[in-house]
């Protein structure tokens, strides 16, 4: 296998480590905008270098962000090239796009390391879907708000510094709303269901609400009740069809889910013969991410390809009725105060986070029951 | 696939209604003591009428126990047909048989369910295996026990009011010592260790403390110290070679590990790439036990067979050195008194087992790091 790297960050730099120390493939081509000297690959800066070489059969794509990733993306499965990305927002947004196209073409498109890094999560799904059928996925799907939410919970430090602090360790980036806005868990749940169910959810129609607005008097709140906020995603089977969404959810402490600690996730799905099963692991960093990346081309060169047939696109149904905390101002119904803030009665999901939308500066958590 | 099914117990009846849902397997033959009538498949007494099948391609083990186990299970293999098991016991004891037997005979040995039940734990080492060098393995692998620590934890009970509420619902078995004294948990992370590193573990170098001796004042020493307890097995590399063994671990509160609650496992490997990844789930029960087996079927269809080649038999060294809580007549040096008990200053594994061979009447729990 002749591989074409675009990319030679965090995970295209660690891609390219793992492939040094193996025979059954080979990174030839490296596209990358600074200038870089490798002992047995090229450097190239145009990808059209990648593209039309006829050796190359295979294009890993670690660039991220949407553009040019999904034209380099779209221009090697057209090719005829087999395609590994660790993009999971290319994936998510282009799912109508990408998954159909490498279809037509007869060529390979993988992303186990897009959802859960080094957690072999996508492919469980994959070898999940040939036995059973898939009820439930979601969990903990982000490091950076997990990393937050933890030092927060067990220091009682408030947001802004806890956030400040997980930017200069390198857990949050200098713009962190991708993370703390649920957007990057929003891509993943998406995805994960798209895979589960066979599907391709209409993104508009799952809701994501973020933990930017938490305080440290809501943790305290929290703890007084006995409850651990996790930014927690959902996508499961339903009467209606499915439903999706994310959102700071309380879970009890002593559970799974509020022992999850630092930027560690915890993803799960929940199979109609295997009942719950759960991963944890490390959910970015080079080397875990890489070693999905090294992963998919062992299975691409095993003639694996997408993890489930496209589905027809699905707008989720979420109408399902849980009860939040909201420190904002809410009209609804009440049943309880903690502190400043309310516990609902059961409001629909998709009614709150409608609601959410018109009051942006509330911040609100689902309790899990 | 045409498949002879050996036993028609818990797992046997899972295995079966799974398959009779599926198109490209079939049971044809079910052996089972007891008067059975199925609409699709014949019941028979006598192993011979299913090893003497020819269109019978593949043999399900799901009887329990090591004879007739063996004996049936290295017949199938020598027929030249492949073997599937849920059997921990039988896959460890006759390791060094069955796997160069199954690989002699170019015929599939799968065992997934052996370890986690439900969990894609073999399979995953499988497939961790193609990419990276596994560091360690273990964990939290036996429900029993963990149903029994956790109540004592929360509830304050004593161990015998425990197994027996334990046994009421069906968590243990009447007789518990293969739980109780940690003889699963041990064949499971010997097997484990065998694939995850490619070796044949010498069983007798594998020390084993079981937890039939823990107290409720044990535990309220643990409490006391922010400690939780669980029967954790570890198997790893060393800069000597490998070490394993199983024995009660004082995990911290906060930590995955003393999250797990009732019969769950949690079994983690760490990898030199991907770093930890624990999984979490049913590590027993009808339908997550046969889920597994039925994906060993869909595996050995797609023409895998076992995990990892068959490695040379190897001494594990347990020459590491931990601190150990203990109850009993301990001789050595002590750090710590915690109640009647006390805290060692580092003692080498093997050392510390030797000496729990010698003072059976003694409870002892190594403090995690």
């Amino acid at each position: 296998m002749k591989i074409g790297l675009c990319g030679f960050g965090v995970v295209g730099r660690g891609v390219y480590e793992i492939i040094q120390k193996r025979h059954d493939m080979q990174v030839t081509k490296v596209l990358c905008l600074e200038d870089i000297q490798l002992p047995d690959a090229q450097a190239v800066k145009d990808f059209n270098d990648i593209l039309n070489d006829p050796e190359i059969d295979t294009v890993v794509e670690a660039m991220g962000g949407l553009h040019p990733s999904f034209e380099f993306a779209s221009a090697a499965l057209k090719a005829g090239k087999n395609l590994v990305t660790s993009n999971k927002a290319l994936v998510c947004t282009f799912y109508d796009e990408l998954v159909p196209l490498a279809a037509r073409m007869g060529v390979k498109l993988r992303c186990t390391a897009a959802v859960g890094g080094g957690i072999g999560w996508l492919s469980e799904l994959e070898r999940s879907r040939r036995v059973q059928k898939i009820q439930q996925v979601g969990g903990i799907m982000n490091g950076t708000c997990n990393y937050i939410l933890d030092n927060m919970t067990r220091k009682g430090s408030d947001y802004m510094e806890t956030l400040r602090q997980a930017q200069k360790l390198g857990y949050a980036e200098a713009n962190p709303a991708t993370d703390v806005e649920g957007i990057d868990t929003w891509h993943k749940v998406i995805l994960s269901s798209n895979i589960a169910f066979g599907i391709s959810l209409e993104k508009e129609s799952v809701p994501v609400a973020g933990i930017s607005r938490i305080t440290a008097a809501d943790v305290e709140n929290f703890r007084a009740h006995g409850r651990v906020c996790k930014l927690i995603s959902t996508g499961k089977r339903t009467e209606q069809g499915f439903s999706a969404y994310v959102q700071p959810t309380l879970v009890d402490e002593g559970t799974p889910e509020a022992a999850v600690p630092l930027n560690y996730n915890l993803i799960t799905f929940v199979g109609e013969t295997s009942d719950r099963m759960s991963f944890f692991g490390q959910g970015a960093g080079r080397y875990p991410t890489a070693y999905n990346v090294v992963q998919d081309l062992v299975d691409v060169l095993s003639g694996k390809g997408f993890y489930a047939p496209y589905g027809a696109p699905q707008q989720a149904d979420n109408s399902e009725t849980l009860r939040y905390y909201v420190r904002g101002s809410w009209a609804g119904e009440v049943t309880e105060h903690w502190g400043d803030a309310v516990i609902t009665a059961p409001v629909a999901v998709s009614d709150i986070h409608a609601w959410l939308k018109e009051n942006p500066e509330a911040f609100l958590a689902a309790i899990a029951e």
